[in-house]
């Protein structure tokens, strides 16, 4: 077995496993404490802009028979994670779940984790507790997203050290991995800005225009909803200080990748700013593009009920009705029940979507 | 605007709009024939063994109140490939159609193309007309999957030659462009053999314990139900005689993924064998594991109705039913109403997925 890196990690699921030892030679009841992960627990942090958890705990205990099998299962995913740190192997949360049903399933009376749904809400209880990402516990995440641009990356992987260029990756750009964090590094940034399209076919479309290299930027698709490794790159991104600008189509979806982006997700809140990107601005689609752009008008489709309903949704949320201009443009959205889709850019000409694209940049026509 | 290669896609444009032309001229109405796709003109080719379309045609004429649109849309979704092939730019299908709606919205009483719904299956007629693929008319489609393995390609995209080492993608892999073939090739094929794996998160173990290096073979993973592309890089790599390997969950899902690399889907029998490979053979997860490999057992899942109404249909088919072994497998899925994913090889230890490949690649354990 190779020697796995000193990770913080280990040591974290280490004085985990001590403190309970402890408690249980001290005649005490072992106990776990996680942060409450529920609603209620989740707020708005307006100095970091993003959405986070609040003090609420959540305690469980052995010797309390509401709470014993929960905590029994709590101690043996920590276990099984410090397993795979031990042995410098990843998984995913099913592979979790098979490695739990087959070492537990035998020697208890009752089969601890029946099902996945059980072993889930433990990893993020995990990942509360030891203020930790599960890709630190060397659990793989669902992998999506993809990108081009001046930056080049260092691959540490399976013992193998590999330079990523993604300068150099053709038609199909660099695929963003589960874990950007462990043995990845930035080699070189030299990009000067990151944009973000909600449809791959954009990105095929810009890729092939080379806009990324005459604009400087680091073009990315998260395909839709941005995995955990794609929100947490652009976070990494927005540190080095370069502007992110996300392009999505005006509805539902559109707005939903963005402000998970910007602000993160309820269901991520336990990850706070980690996975935010507070700085980030949104270039469009907007209803003010149907008056600067005049062909728009015959290529808009009829917003759906989801899209009203999350208009109204949004317009509920502090941290989005703070902004007036998406106030206007929700708004107008609810009224005109029209909406825009990026793709409707292309109707003139393929190449108009980098020159919509340099227009709204040299003007600065984002909203917050 | 930049030359063009010359692609026999646009001759053969050329041709189909040369010969309406002539038709025009000779007083006649002028036509478009393509190969009627509609399910009754599927079949099973059994001496290459895949599915494609009978011999029946479908014509549609301009002077004939019924074809007359559907005719007049047909020859407008041949001019915008045409010139998406004279400006050497790539868009999706989303793309087309706003082009259509751009510029032929306002130029007739009634709106062309309202949804895009009216221009797909064009695309599709003309695809069978012209006996070439869509990625051949400039038009990308939905990208998928991933590789990596002892294979070196070339891209020549966007004015620029990109060298793809798949053995060097670190964590990500190379991501399966939408079109394999134009600007596309092989430099290098140095491995053996081909395993396509459904699950992404099956290949990342897989990826991480160099399982592609050891055996030496091209590690695919469709995510899901294979792209396009990902099925015509099968194809492409069985020309080149590596076996190809396909594992997946014995169920509804997996037989799927697994018939349709093998054999191709009704929905693309135009495609016939471009994007088929009948010499695919099936690793597993199968119903004989159960007996050799013991702990697969507290591991199996209850077989949805899904699963066992699938393969209650896939009995159906000549083509498997042909197969005995095929015959067996199923028949016990219908009867145990269990299943068996492959994520539940990691069991006993994360590397047991790689041991499972090589025991039954070394004995042959195959379904055909």
């Amino acid at each position: 077995m190779k020697m796995a890196e000193e990770k913080p990690a280990r040591k974290k699921l280490e004085n985990l496993g001590a403190e309970m030892l402890d408690e249980i030679a001290k005649d005490e009841s072992p106990h776990f404490e996680t942060m409450l992960r529920s609603k209620s627990n989740v707020l708005y942090d307006e100095a970091i802009g993003c959405l986070r958890l609040g003090d609420k705990k959540e305690i469980r205990t052995f010797v309390n028979v509401a709470q014993a099998k929960k905590f029994m299962q709590t101690v043996a995913v920590a276990a099984k994670c410090k397993k795979f740190l031990d042995e410098d192997a990843h998984t995913s949360i099913r592979g979790l779940f098979y490695q739990l049903k087959y070492s537990l399933g035998e020697e208890m009376d009752e089969e601890l984790f029946a099902e996945q749904e059980e072993s889930n809400p433990l990893i993020e209880d995990l990942e509360a507790a030891l203020k930790l990402k599960r890709e630190d516990l060397n659990l793989n995440t669902d992998r999506k997203g993809v990108v081009a641009g001046s930056l080049v990356l260092l691959d540490k992987f399976g013992g193998e050290r590999t330079e990523i260029d993604c300068a150099k990756q053709g038609r199909s750009g660099w695929m963003v991995p589960s874990d950007v964090d462990n043995g990845m590094d930035f080699i070189s940034v030299d990009a000067e800005w990151v944009l973000v399209v909600e449809k791959d076919a954009l990105w095929q479309r810009l890729n092939e225009d080379k806009f990324w290299k005459k604009e400087n930027c680091v073009l990315i698709t998260p395909k839709g909803q941005a995995s955990r490794g794609c929100r947490r790159l652009i976070r990494k991104l927005a540190n080095k200080k370069l502007p992110v600008i996300v392009f999505t189509d005006n509805d539902a979806w559109g707005w939903y990748i963005y402000w998970t982006i910007k602000t993160g997700s309820m269901n991520l809140a336990y990850l706070g700013n980690d996975v935010a990107t507070p700085e980030a601005r949104f270039i469009g689609m907007t209803m003010q593009d149907l008056k600067d752009y005049d062909f728009l008008n015959k290529l808009t489709i009829k917003a759906k009920d989801v899209d009203v309903k999350r208009a109204e949704e949004l317009l509920s949320y502090p941290w989005i009705a703070m902004h007036k201009p998406w106030v206007a443009e929700l708004k107008s959205v609810i009224k005109s029940k029209r909406k825009i889709e990026q793709d409707a850019l292309q109707g003139p000409r393929l190449s108009f979507v980098g020159d919509y694209l340099r227009e709204k940049m040299a003007k600065k026509k984002f909203l917050p």
